[in-house]
This record gives structure tokens, C-alpha cells and sequence, in this order.
């Protein structure tokens, strides 16, 4: 055999070689990284951080199929920014829409947006404070939303709770419905329940935590039913000391004030989205 | 060495390299899909979706080693599609089994069928609008079965509760017994208790659920024992105000409308079957 | 460059390709499966089942660091085997020694026996019946044995309860002790407690469940909490019908002839040990 | 083509493919164990038990993001060491500090340090028996701290609450506060409300657990919440049988010397660090 042919020979080893083992040893390059919705201008900090509460709050149990959280725009603060209707856990980038005032979005595209929309848009017109919404179904609070039981803070992480979560009655704003908001009316009856608090429970349905940041909203909603499971227990062991107005409100601003540490753990938790 | 030789070490040098590292590099490839059972001509996708509901009430805890779910024909609506008898949790395609209006296999080929399938068939039998049967022992309703505590919808993701759900003592239908739904006379006492209602408890059993669709029927099957657990906690806390006849006749109408978001999470976390 | 040379370095090449991706390409070969003690003479899937049953007991909560099964020897009724001293999480053939009537080992060899093998002895006995022997402190019993609330079956799935699970206070037994079986005079006093019953409840302690085979001993071990639970929780809804004791007598049958469902179901969740 | 060409050319293959081969078949090497840290003289093996003693209570879910475990120096008895200010989940040796006898960083270099080091300071100040501290936000002990209930050992496992676990109200010691152990002061009120004991509850904020010990601590600190869950249910029974103060003191001698198997156990699930 010519010396050309062994050179060929030899090339093509290490072609055959090449070619089996590279596609082994790198594993086929992930696809390319979605593009952010191209019509939003936002930070996209605040769109990465409101995927990740998505994520979260569907590790953490607080959203099942279910339920659904929102950030308050940073270009117009009369928007706001909410996945469209999806099951959270599935959330991505791509799948943040833009809602107006009235809880419209802006840009629908085809895109179906989450049917009680409605809760957020009404909060964000009257609570200039609130930053970020959750609405959850978690099963832990129903039963006192069905006994007319108010939520207390039973320790400090809870804090948050404050003089106790007011409870919305559907029938109140709405008569006899199919229990769920709307449309902007009934939006406008919840916004009334909440008042100056940060979590309302919704009775038949599930709660409503608001907060003035994606990380703080993340964490009221998850100890939100834990508060309420472990209120259920000391109500059957006795007199309960809830925390006074004062520790309550020291301890809140404590809670926010650490939020970071339980943020940074339970992003670990989830990893890299896409 | 000649040259050809040379050409021939490097080759199977070459052939050597990929003989070792093809297979490591891509794993032996999936069973060939097992054929799914030759006698069957119903829709391919309602099978799946049986398939799909078996593994998706043992993710989510409601049947363990025990419990069936079932679907009634697509080509004869007298008789009903189940799987052989075995643990819901590794159901394929290939154990799915046809069953006649009484509840015997069509074509058996040796498969044992199981014992209570008399449960499904007494209620196809009677309820012609049910196309999807759950029969669990699901613990969180037994304590609910035992002292006769009816079962009301706390909420709107379980408002297809209704009025309350029913308790059949299988002592009205045959006195002493091992509990088991083992012929079709004690399957027509227990289609009986069941009446128009959607979910039915067994005393010191389990319960059945019957919808008009498989995610229907799964995702009824999944909220009952939540219901029960959250119904078992507010009963502690105070009086409580269930939804009211009306509210949960709308609610229904909602929960069931947007059954497939949760029905396609549920199934994501399947993946895929064989 | 001569062909011997040529010859010498594409043989090289393979030999260096070999070298690098052979032990990539196949995992380093597991350890040979540990030889099964030389000692026993038993049937191996009489130990194969007893080591299962141990990863099964941990994988369900049954036994967690502490607890441990035992079978009675195929070879000498007399004798039973039981793994050495160590988590049940972690037990394998070669961990299983045999015991004598007396609960001593009849070849140590250095390995460490429980503490409480007493137990497991006591009952064999005086039990000719029994063929496998659970002992567990499983949390979900401990509020039934201090408050002298006795067992009841609930369900189908603990028929085994029958007409209550005894409850043994060792202090009748040995006064103030470290609540520790620690010898053959405490292991009569437990043994003469749970008389012809296949449960009993150790006041602040846990619980023994006692039966014909390791499959049914495991099925009893794991519903047991599940019916403490459950009690607990019907007991605070109102007077609770418990089955009867003809249905507890024909349900118990059903039960222990469909175990081997269950039973291959929790094997698979175990997967191959070694 | 030479011989030589063709040699360069093979010996490139081989490099070419154990350049591609090498890195994918043998995953980049972990990096090189982070040095611990320069300052520290400790016993690498007690620095070890911290750093798993860390990462057991997260996986036993007796830490959250928040709560820490702390261990007196093995050097100069006056000081103790732990993690700086992180979640305990991520802890590793490399993150842990030595405190002072009044809970100040020896050594800071600009590591943050947890808020509630005072606990820890304060403890070992006036208990020379105890070598090792858990604080922890466990919600199963709120209940019995916010309405004043003893919690008492249930069962053997959980004899270390000897004759009952006091409680410590921070307002007696700091009148209104945010709930957290700030200084130095609060730190020795709460060091006085523990006494001899190894459990204290916290008022509306958690526990703290001590031992002689990293790895009794943490069986203590695994304990204290089961048998709170326990006790809460027992107390719905009946009149509870807890253990005497002799069977306390006994079984906690018996469970303190078999602490070695369940801490292996619970170091195996968390596998290597690092």
C-alpha cells in the first residue's frame, strides 16, 4: 500500500474516531437558549427572578397546576409582568406577557392569559406599595378561610401576618359565583379585603400574599400555610400567645431584611432554568 | 509490515475504537415499543390515557399496589377497558383488557382480571353520562367512611362533591363479608348508594370517583382525599361554610372546563411509557 | 521509518485508545457480590426475602436506624436468622446470622447481635405459628401505647389488627427499666402480651407485628401506622364502625392471599440489591 | 508520505483522541478540596462532624435556611466554632469560624457572622458538660412554645427531654423585640431558662437542643420534633403515660450510647462532601 494510502488510512481512523466519540463525549449542545419575548423591555432580572418564584413556589407546594404570581412592571409601573396561563412549573422567559392597568395584556399574540388576572391588576391599582403578587391555592389555609378563622403569627418567620390575614367572601363582592375572580369588579372587592395587609384569605379558594418584592412575596407565601398548619395544632393545645403587634412588626422587618439567604437556597434548589 | 497490513491494523484499530465506545456512547436502545394488545381496536389515544391514569393516581398517591381506574369503550359503549390485574404503577399498554357489560374479560388469554371490577361494571351498567371509573384505597377518606362524616366540597377544586358524597356499607348489600366487591349483585347494591353523585365512599374501604372523562375522573380522584383531609382539620377549627349548592354546581363547571393544564403536568411528570 | 516501527506505533495508538477508553466506556466492574455467610445452609430465598424486607421496612418508614425482621429458619424451627447489628437501610445476605431458641448466635464470628433479638425469640417459642417477626418504632403508634388506646381495624388493609392490638407495659414485665428488651425473662412477659394477636403495641416503645411469612410480615408492619393514623383521625370526627369481627376474620384472609402484589411492587421500588 | 509523517500522523490520532476521550470519560477532576481554613488548628475530623452535622439537620428538615449547629473547641475550651452566615444545606469546611466566649469571630476577615451566635456563646458559658448547640426554627415545636405546653419524652428515642423541656419567653428577658437572641444579654436569659436541660423551646421562634456531643445533638435535635408531633396527637387520646423520670434517665443512657448507628446512617445519605 502506497504511503498516500496509509495517510488516508490513518485520517480516516482518526475521522471514524472523531466522529464517534465527540458527539459522545459532548453531549448534544442544548438548544439554544430561548429568546426572551422580544416585545418586553424590562430588566431582565426582574423577568429572570419572577420565572425563578415560578419555579419555587411549585418546588415549595405552594402552587400546584395552579395559582400563579406577578411582579409589578419597572418601565410603567401601572403594568405588570405574569406568565401566560401555564402550570408554573413550566414557566420560562418566553412565557411572561405584559398586562396593563386594567389587567389586559399588551401583546397577547395569541397567547391565553391566566383567567383571574384580575386579582392582580385590581392590587397593584390601589396598594402603590406592593411590588409582587401571589395567588395560591395552597389546601393548608383553606379551612380557615371556610370557618371564618384568622390567621395569626405564630413565630417570627410568619411575622409578616401582622394583626391577622382578613378573609375576601366571594358572595360579598359577587353573590353565588363559580368562586373565581372575573373580572375587575370582583378584583376591586378582594383589593378591599386585603386593605393594608400582606396576605387575604380567599374563602372556598385558597389566599393572596403581596409584598414589595419577588423574594419577600416567594417567602410569605411559603410560610403562609405553614403558619396556619401549625395554628391548627396550637389552637387544639390551648390559649395561644401570638406574637404582639410590636414583636410582630419588629420581627417582619427582621424577615425581610434576611430574605436573601432562603432566596439564593431555594433557587439552588431549582438550578439552571433552560 | 506491508502496507495492506498496516491498512488492516488500522482498521481494526479503527473497528476497535468504535466497537468499544458506540456502545457506551449511545446506550442499547428502548425495547422495541411493546405491541399494544392485538385484540383491542379502540382509539389508540384512549388507551394511552388509561395507561397515562394508572401511573398518574400512583405518582400522586391515591392507588398503591391495590385500586384500578377504567374507561368505557370507544366502539362498544356496553362494555369497558382495564387493565389485567396488577400493580397501577407499572401498567403498560399491553396489560389493557376488554371487559363486557357484567365484567367479564372478552378475551382473557390467561390474564387475571381484577377482583372488584364488579365496581365498574355495576355503574356502567346504570350511569350511561360516566366514561371513567377510580376505585381507591386511598387512606385520608377512610376515617370519613367510618363514622358516616359526608363529605362536602370545601373548596372549588373539589366542588364536584355536590351535594356531599355518599357512604355505601357493604352490610346492606350482603351482610358479613371480607369488604370486597367480588360479583356484580354487591356491584348493583353499591351502584345504588351511588346514585347521580360523582364520588362515593365505602365504608371501611376506600372510595370510588366517576367522571365523564379520564382526566376528569383522575383529577376528582385526586382532590377527594385532599378535600377529606382539609374537611377533617376546618371540622376542628369551627362551623364551616361549605360551598353552597350553587357554588359548587358553577365551580364544577370551571374545574372541570380547565382540567387539561393540570392533566398535562401531571402527565409530564410520567415522561414517557415504554 | 521502518514497517516494524510503523507496525509498533499504530498498535500503540490502538493500545493507548484501548487503554483510554475501555475503562471509560465500562464502568469499573461492581464489587463480586459478596459471598453469602458460609454458614447458613438455609434456603437462599428464605435470606433474599429477609434482606428485602429490610430494605422494604426502610424504604416505607417502618424502620428507620433502629428496628429490625427476622424469619424463622427453614432448616432448625428452633433457630431464626436475623441481619447482625446495623441500619436495616443497609443490610445484605452476607449481614444475616442465625439465632438460637434463646436469641444467642450460634456463630458470631465478632459481629454484633440487637440488643432487643430477645423479642423476636420470646415469640418464636411460644408462636408456632409465626414465621417472621417485625419489631418497629414507627412514631405514628407511640400516642395509641401511652394512652392505652388499644388498635381496631379501620379497613380492609388491617383486618390483620382482628380484635385489637394488646398493648404491653414493660414495667409489668421488669419495673423501671431503660425500655429495652434486654433479656429472655422480658421477651416472655412481651410474648405472653401479644398472646394469638399479630400486632402488639410497646408503651413508649413502638410496636411487634408477628406473622406466617416475611411478605405478610412486611404488609402488616406497613399498615399498622397507616391505621394509627387513621384512627386518630376518625376518632375526632365521632363514634367510628370498625369492621366487625367476622369482617375483620374474612378480610384478614383476602389481605394475606393477594400480599404478593404489594409485595413485588415494594421489591421493585427496592430495585437489585448488590 | 514518510515514515515519519506517518508516525507523527498516528501519534496525533492517539493524541487527538485521548485529548477528546480523556476529559469526557473521566469528569473534570472535583476541584481541589478547598483548603480548610489557614487559622484553624481544630481536629479536622470535629470540623468534619460540624460540616455534616450541618448538612444532616437540613436533610432531616430540622434546618431550613436558617438555624445553625455550633461545636466547643477542642483547642481552647472558651471558644466554639461554626459556619459563618449561610444555609446550612451548602456549609462546608471552609465556611466554618471560631468564636470568642462572647460569640465574636476570632478571626473574621470580613465573613459575615450569624445574627443568633449568642445562644451558642451564652450556653457554653455556663455549661461545661455541653460541647455541641443546635438552634433551629423546627415548626412542630410551635405549637407547645406559643401556648405554654411541657413537652415530655413520649418514648425512649426521645428520653433526652428528661423530665420536661422548659420555655424560654424572650420578653422576659428583652421586653418587645423582633424574637431574635441579639446580644449577649438575651443570650444569657435564655441560657438561664434552659437550666440542666438539653431541650429549651423558644416562644414564637424554635429550639434549641445541646449534648455532650455533635452527633448526640442531633439526634436530640431530630427527636425533639417527632416527639412534639407525637405528643400533640397523644394528648388528643387520652391521658398520656409518659416515660418516669427513672425510665427517662435510663433510656437516655441506652439511646446516647447507640447514637453511633443512626449517625452513620444519616452521614451515608448525605454521601461526600465536596
Amino acid at each position: 500500500m502506497s504511503g498516500l494510502r496509509i495517510g488516508v488510512l490513518v485520517a480516516v481512523c482518526a475521522a471514524l474516531c472523531a466522529a464517534i466519540v465527540l458527539p459522545a463525549a459532548r453531549p448534544a449542545p442544548q438548544p439554544a437558549a430561548a429568546q426572551a419575548s422580544a416585545s418586553l423591555t424590562n430588566d431582565p432580572k426582574l423577568i429572570e427572578d419572577l420565572v425563578y418564584a415560578n419555579r419555587i413556589l411549585y418546588d415549595q407546594d405552594v402552587l400546584d397546576g395552579f395559582g400563579h404570581v406577578s411582579v409589578r412592571s419597572d418601565k410603567d409601573p401601572s403594568h405588570f409582568l405574569m406568565s401566560r396561563s401555564m402550570a408554573p412549573a413550566l414557566v420560562t422567559s418566553n412565557d411572561i406577557m405584559e398586562y396593563d392597568r386594567n389587567g389586559e395584556p399588551v401583546d397577547a399574540r395569541g397567547r391565553i392569559s391566566y383567567l383571574e388576572r384580575y386579582i392582580h391588576a385590581a392590587i397593584y391599582r390601589v396598594r402603590p406599595d406592593v411590588k409582587a403578587i401571589v395567588h395560591s391555592h395552597s389546601p393548608e389555609v383553606i379551612p380557615f378561610g371556610v370557618t371564618g378563622t384568622i390567621l395569626h403569627p405564630l413565630y417570627h418567620m410568619s411575622a409578616f401576618l401582622g394583626a391577622g390575614a382578613p378573609i375576601f367572601d366571594i358572595r360579598e363582592g359577587a353573590g353565588a359565583t363559580d368562586m373565581l375572580v372575573r373580572n375587575n369588579a370582583i378584583g376591586d372587592a378582594l383589593a378591599k379585603s386585603l386593605g393594608s395587609s400582606y396576605v387575604l384569605l380567599m374563602r372556598g379558594h385558597g389566599f393572596v400574599a403581596v409584598a414589595n418584592s419577588i423574594p419577600r412575596v416567594v417567602l410569605y407565601s411559603i410560610y403562609t400555610p405553614i403558619n396556619a398548619r401549625l395554628q391548627a395544632e396550637a389552637m387544639k393545645l390551648g390559649a395561644v400567645d401570638y406574637l404582639t403587634p410590636e414583636e410582630a412588626t419588629k420581627a417582619a422587618v427582621a424577615t425581610d431584611a434576611g430574605v436573601g439567604r432562603p432566596w439564593e437556597l431555594w433557587k439552588s434548589r431549582i438550578g439552571k432554568i433552560e
